[in-house]
């Protein structure tokens, strides 16, 4: 019942109003907070009691609790549920669905990309998905049926869908999220708070992203590590190039690695103006 | 005569109208360009006679011709006259100037921190410069009453005015400025189109400075060669801490590394909220 889990919450309220929502929190504050904003009817206070009935599970927690919850609800999953997830690496989220559920559970995993730079039930919004891409991850063991339903729920609320595998996902997100964090985290570590004190716009926009929540990325950063450790490395590799074509005062390469990028930047920022990409 | 000389020219005409502009371009057709939108008075087609009775000149064009402009200005200043330019480097033309100009022309370096997307004196505007910061470069050689004058003309175009030695600016630059632009470049270049046609709004800020104009960077970065070279190894060291903490699993060093990046740059951001900061 954070940001995503309420914002998907009042989504289905809005777009699937025959839907009956139940909630969960793992902390009692959250639940009474939750029930004081009244955006979801039913928040029991055992986990167990919330998932028994439902067609439908959305795990919308730190990755890192899914396995626990996992087992937790294991259990009271009626037969033919289907357990989904918001987490932003999937290939883990599979492992411990193949492992943790019942055969007659089904799991797909999800990935809707939209996000606020605030926090909380309190900041949900139902059109938070409207528009958003939805990435649905899918394994040669998954229910096709399930699959297809759970295309559908994100349609409902406004995504683009894209399906794909889980390491297809783990490893294009490692390249075009995770690792543009560890770069901005990075840049910004490199400089003292003298030097920072100058910084301008420039600056300020390429390191927005390292003021979002240091929680929230450990949990990625930690559960797609092969991935991004392959993506810091090719971006190593990419810096390596610049500081050599300096350090010879190579001009002719140098721009070309200039040009290449805003070439590819350029390309970038003209797909998103027809409409493509979102995040 | 590009955007930035062009603009500089506007804010004298507004905030000095008692000063006689004199334009130069090397090419014709930016000299009738020029001239057409009738932004400056007067535009000769020899830089000789452009300078000639300048009490101060202030060059506008690509650093790397500074060498060649002041060898071919020098016999034409009259005593007294002061020498500035709005490169985005120093050290160099620091160097130039005091290898090339006569010793009784006085040399300042100024590095207004303004700019546009937009290009050319057809972008130009007369409050470009507003609310910039500006940094002023001297070195022990330099003259302290042109120092001030300089100090004072940037003031009177709405800068905000620091005052350093070449090399100190070429270092904090080369931190702040140069180095965004080099991993904005190179987080982008280290990525595949397909990958890229999914990247959202964080990749995108990352790396808007990719965007911007390749030949302008070239200039910058080959007339900053130790200092960009030297912040890229720092930044490459900060990223080789992401991706060791990432390989070992070492979920508090990861932290730290988050919260570290997190806290420095949210204040950054509060430090401009509270009007500081510019570019």
């Amino acid at each position: 019942m954070g940001l995503l889990g309420t914002s998907v919450g009042l989504g289905v309220k809005a777009a699937m109003p025959r839907v009956r929502l139940v909630g969960y929190a793992h902390r009692l504050s959250t639940r009474r907070k939750v029930r004081r904003l009244g955006v979801i009817g039913e928040l029991p206070d055992d986990i167990g009691r919330a998932v028994e009935n439902a067609d439908m599970v959305i795990l919308a927690a730190p990755i890192r609790t899914f396995e626990q919850i996992l087992g937790r609800i294991a259990a009271s999953l009626k037969p033919g549920c289907i357990v989904t997830d918001v987490g932003s690496t999937k290939v883990l989220p599979h492992r411990w669905a193949a492992r943790l559920l019942p055969r007659n559970v089904h799991f797909v995993g999800s990935h809707p990309i939209a996000g606020s730079e605030q926090r909380g039930a309190e900041a949900a919004q139902e059109d938070l998905l409207d528009g958003a891409y939805c990435i649905v991850t899918v394994t040669g063991r998954t229910n096709s049926s399930a699959a297809a339903r759970i295309k559908n729920f994100w349609r409902k609320l406004g995504c683009t869908v894209r399906v794909m595998s889980p390491a297809k996902h783990d490893r294009l997100l490692a390249n075009i999220s995770h690792l543009p964090h560890c770069v901005a985290a990075a840049l910004v570590n490199a400089n003292t708070d003298d030097d920072l004190a100058l910084a301008g716009t420039g600056f300020i926009d390429t390191t927005r992203i390292a003021s979002s929540p240091a929680n929230i990325w450990l949990d990625i950063f930690l559960t797609n590590p092969a991935k991004l450790s392959g993506a810091i490395n090719r971006s190593i590799t990419e810096l390596l190039k610049f500081r050599k074509a300096i350090d010879a005062g190579d001009e002719k390469k140098l721009r070309y690695l200039l040009r290449r990028a805003q070439k590819k930047r350029d390309a970038i920022a003209a797909a998103r103006k027809q409409g493509k990409g979102n995040e």
